[in-house]
């Protein structure tokens, strides 16, 4: 049984050469926001036993569902920087993460006020592949004193280790959808299976 | 009488030099989403003659804003990016635009797919001083043969040019905030009133 994440991947996600999946027409680029609800919705339930003070994602993509998650928590929102801005006061937690996407290497910046010791951080992003960025999180929350009280991660490339890896450290990473392959010249994509 | 949002700014708000407004506690680093609810109802109340299929916004502080719209909409939304990705495809609108708070140039840009002819496309953004990203915007709008519905604009810095020449060209913009100076000895902020 498929659920309604995995449902929409095959019918509006595009599977491109590299294995890239393209899901701009609803996720990262336009924005069904009924569907980030719906994911928000989950994220709830699969959290539900876990404290959540704030909910902490990295520009660009993650921000709108973040944003939703943050509506549905009840909590507030706080996104990471990709680049020093002169807007940002000196205290910040910051950390070098790599981007597959853009293969570049960009500091990521967090206000060092805005995370408090012992505060219980959700984590949350749209794709996870080698992980990179989701380390960088992690490492800002630790930098805080703060504890990481889950991974919510919408489209994971099982293909790709940083599953492995968050998971071999002991958190609690949910993906709502986790592709186990995809063939660019038959437009399939297989989904992980418990 | 102050309304919502201008209370907020008053009370979180911080002045700092060189006519900077440092709303990062509650409206583009850390998000309070409550406030970015009661935003886009007011924006619903001030367009609400305007017939609105999409909302477009800019990465990345737009973005959360942009969504709570587009929920209260009921539409989708779209964030146009500020450099070429290799996961949006060849088709694009795009446009330079230079960066205020950077002191850089971007090419900003949005898959062509995502605007349609004659489509009503409702323009919201956090902040508007010198007009730049917003004009950037309204030009890939007309790129697409599509209508501005109106523009939305949470903090307008009133004694920047950018509102008066969004204004002289005949958009209906609406700030919900517009400051007509600050002090960044006293810390005081000053609005405009009509």
């Amino acid at each position: 049984m498929m659920n309604f994440l995995e449902k929409r991947i095959l019918k509006d996600g595009v599977v491109a050469k590299g294995n890239v999946l393209k899901v701009d027409s609803f996720l990262n680029h336009q924005m069904d926001v009924e569907l980030l609800e719906d994911i928000a919705k989950e994220f709830k339930e699969r959290f539900k036993t876990q404290k959540v003070d704030k909910i902490l994602t990295i520009e660009s993509s993650g921000i709108g569902i973040a944003c939703m998650c943050a509506k549905e928590f009840g909590v507030p929102m706080l996104f990471a920087k990709k680049s020093k801005s002169i807007n940002i006061e000196g205290d910040v937690l910051s950390v070098e993460v790599e981007s597959f996407t853009h293969k570049t290497v960009n500091q990521v910046i967090v206000s060092k006020k805005f995370i408090r010791p012992q505060e219980n951080i959700l984590i949350i992003d749209d794709f996870l592949a080698n992980g990179c960025a989701l380390q960088g999180l992690i490492s800002i929350v630790q930098q805080a004193d703060a504890k990481v009280a889950g991974i919510g991660i919408v489209i994971e490339k099982g293909f790709q280790n940083g599953g492995k890896i968050i998971r071999n450290l002991g958190y609690q990473l949910e993906s709502l959808a986790i592709i186990e392959s995809m063939d660019d010249q038959t437009g399939e994509i297989f989904f992980h299976k418990d």
